[in-house]
């Protein structure tokens, strides 16, 4: 009987790090050897694990010999660890958006300082799994997707790639996240008296994942406009796109369900409307199309917590280490 | 000192209905001689209102010398009212969408049954109040606009009639409403256990409030999408529009500010964003443009229970009677 | 290597029907045969399982040769389905009241009809898991308990049984609970304009989960208040004991660790409080005990679609047929 | 026409200033003068304001010739100001916790360290209203009760000051509040992932309020738990007592009743329970009595930010300044 692969989690102590332990907690063939966070006396409370993890402060000494490494650090702090880990010999699923960028401008002027580590960029792999299966499997380091990206590549990557939308006509992303998006540290803006019985828009024109967005469609003429709910989990996009002459909802659909027709995380209904509470706590994403005036509307559900961060790390990690892919993941 | 107006409420077991009592209760001079509704056992229990009023059955004879009548009665129930109403004497805003709809066939294809009194129809003043105050001031009747189509109209109609927009392209109009819109009636779509922790979009490219939008707007080229947000009031509606060349965001704002700089209920942002939370409970529609890719971005949020019915009915009513205008409401 | 086990599940469109459905999807050994339902055109819908299963109408015959059976249908219709199915040869877990009661009079006054199938209750094993173990375990025919009396009586039946409390002190039992307890057909009571931003008392002096309470604690002198949370998972029940002399917390507590030290699904804190979101969708109650004036105070917290309903439902079933007790269940 | 009186707040920009700047937005004979804060950057925002007023850092010099001050700053930061307000002249209506327990010792154990106005607090009139007229009527100083310690004595005084309650028994007040009652600080504790579909209990025995209940019930026998709601606003406490011999439920309301017979601010139900949703936004306290096993429960519920703060507040300015009690509040 094969031993299991060894793998830690970097920065365990947010949502992303809570809900890998969850995850991992039920994966059959990863052994969770190290779960370290700087905020060493924080216990993570993973609300459905009854015995929290003892968390150890950061040692990247102690991770040598760990097969696969979970960053789950913020935006900034993950590049130099992940390049420390690499040269260590372990490979990397980042979880931030460090290495998502491949245009060190853009990155720069998107995040506001110099990339750490530019020079890795070339090699890391954006990880839209079922976009990029391949080049994760023999992958060292993966840049895994923004939540907001994830919810709305998966349905427009199809469409672009089968040359069905027009090319002179700009699409329109509005979506809706729920405020575990905006992470675990208090602020005004996710104070309970802030978000409940309340909705905005917000970084209208400015969001950090237009940008990622862009690079993935290879096309800037998609207008993303990202809104806070008042829910836990779970990002609905509503993508208004216009499709060439004599292109209908019909063939939106089929172009769809072909290219997700294997995938085992993708769903395209034939009738009905995806909800968040028919993804919540799965790593599936459920699209539906139908026409709507000059457009036709595509909608996507994710849960941000699972296929937008941590479940789609898992299914990453599982490429990589050339495990079944569905494994320790709900579809 | 002149004696109060007198008016009359039909219908008042609903949230609209309940709402106006509230609206009314601090109304320095409307008398509510009469407040009906068909389930006369049910009490429409305000919560704000200590003492229910009491809920009289149906009966047109004894609203004979009311100046005015709030019809808040179900769409198809409002029109055979109205006419009756009418016909004794008094004066009508319907809150219902019997009368916004000008085109028999129209109405017929999107309620599914022929308008019951079509020769009232030429007669209806529709009630958008910062666009049709004058018509209004002479009516006897008038439709009080939809919600949905309050939050997307009042942002929309100074740039279309200003010419501003790209006459080609077509706009997006996503909007998000509490529940409260769909009613009082329980229903699987509105427990909550189906809308708490959730978000869905609905009755995509087929909702009633399209052809009134079009008709208004006197352009189908607006798509419009509903959702339905787990709160209890507001409409926050994310619109896309596509400016003529040389017309940029600021030209957007500059216009709706022109146009609404004297309005007592719209306040167009400098910066910022609105939420539901800063109009909840008041009759104000608050604006604010950015730009966003290729698409210049206009969000606005309503109270759909006020603004989008009750407090706008009562400032139809206000400018009907001759009274001033914000009389009883909150800007 | 070992058949599995058959079961079926009678009544699967309700919540508890769905959460069973959920349970068994990941349950090493019970194979679910058959999902039956009187609403057969009612997909269940739950939102973790991607593909419906498709739901029979209920047809007993069909149900021949089943090992055991889930009943998950309205209190009144159980009983006589449960006489039927025992007398097919097949075991049944009830999830309804109807055999909770074992005094036919208590029944009838309770439930305001004559107990349809008297001859059964000497039978029925109420199955309190923790406390009945031995009973469940040659049982044909489980009662499973109430939401509201698993979260009063696992933290009161020790204490009882080891007699720290005084018997002339009433003891409080305050329970508040999330909507799904009460069922998913809409009601105005459930409906989200009425929950949300809301709570309440409901059925103070009155509910039908006291005499189920006091049958099993062997005393009425527990006075038990439900309330309604705007949550849809969980029940906090905070209980007010008055000790004997020379019993404080600490022995109120150490009561309960030593009682339930082995138990894989009751946690007793040695520091902290529960709250909901530390046992929703597990099948765990986690107790808490602290010193409050006169009384000790005991915080009692469960999933009650879990432990208080499908969850110890699928626990009995396990002792039942003589697998591991932890079978399916998240500890 | 005599003119207006002219007041101040000082602290504005948390939750109970927005509230009181909410309330003198319509009260007809009290004039704004001064609403300072010490955070003068941040503005107030109150979602209903339509226009922010302006933020004045606090500057007591000019407060001089104010007639009265609210005082909305934090515990311990209050009593100064107080002390030096008063030196000047104006009277003072505190809304913090700083005058509110009588005995210095007490003071110092529940709040951590030594009075600051020690000399003051002879002098502060404790001013639940209804039970203080007319010591609030000739105050200089009045303590403003606290949230919890309101929803409990209004329901309990009358009972105890009449003897119906037996002496021997303990009353447990069972009390939930939403979490406009922990302030607008963003903390881990009222970040919406923590409270949204959450409940638990906090501070069990030993929370600030119990010895402010005690002091104004003249008695330490009663259990006060306080739990924490996934609501903004309202409280609703539960609370059981043991009545004497021959005293029964109906002689508890009637109690009730009679004691509150003429207050415009106090409901005492007939029939029915009182809902948060019912008391939100007025200035109510709703009463009703039931009898449960072996206590009477009486069920209590007010909105904290109004009748639990700053609609209190502004009753006992009213008071203090001869004004009618109950201008610009809503019953």
């Amino acid at each position: 009987m094969s031993a299991k692969a060894s793998v830690a989690i970097v920065g365990a102590t947010g949502y992303t790090g809570r809900e890998l332990l969850r995850l991992l907690a039920h994966h059959p063939s990863l052994e969770l050897r190290h779960v370290m966070g700087s905020r060493e006396g924080q216990t993570p409370e993973p609300p459905e694990l009854p015995v929290d993890p003892s968390i150890e402060p950061l040692d990247l000494d102690r991770l040598r010999g760990v097969d696969a490494v979970f960053l789950c650090t913020p935006h900034g702090a993950a590049a130099d660890l992940a390049a420390k880990i690499l040269a260590a010999g372990s490979r990397v699923v980042d979880l931030s958006a460090d290495f998502r960028l491949r245009d060190v401008d853009v990155y720069a002027s998107t995040y506001g300082h110099a990339h750490p580590q530019p020079e890795l960029l070339a090699e890391a792999v954006y990880g839209l799994t079922e976009h990029s299966r391949a080049a994760v499997a023999g992958a060292r380091l993966v840049a895994n997707p923004g939540c907001y990206p994830t919810s709305i590549l998966l349905p427009l990557l199809p469409l672009l790639q089968a040359g069905l939308l027009d090319a002179r006509a700009p699409i329109v992303a509005d979506a809706k996240s729920g405020t575990s998006g905006a992470g675990k540290n208090p602020s005004p803006r996710t104070h309970f008296g802030a978000v409940h019985e309340n909705f905005c828009a917000y970084a209208v024109g400015s969001h950090r994942h237009a940008p990622e967005i862009w690079q993935q469609a290879g096309t800037t003429r998609i207008t993303f406009v990202p809104h806070l709910l008042p829910v836990f989990r779970g990002i609905l996009a509503t993508i208004y796109v216009q499709p060439n002459a004599g292109v209908d909802a019909d063939a939106i659909r089929a172009c769809l369900r072909e290219t997700y027709a294997e995938e085992p995380f993708v769903e395209v209904y034939s009738r009905g409307m995806p909800e968040l509470n028919r993804v919540q706590h799965t790593n599936r994403c459920d699209l539906a199309v139908a026409p709507a005036g000059a457009h036709v509307v595509v909608v996507a559900a994710i849960d941000n917590l699972v296929k937008g961060a941590s479940g789609q790390a898992l299914q990453n990690m599982n490429v990589m280490l050339g495990l079944p892919e569905t494994a320790g993941l709900r579809p």
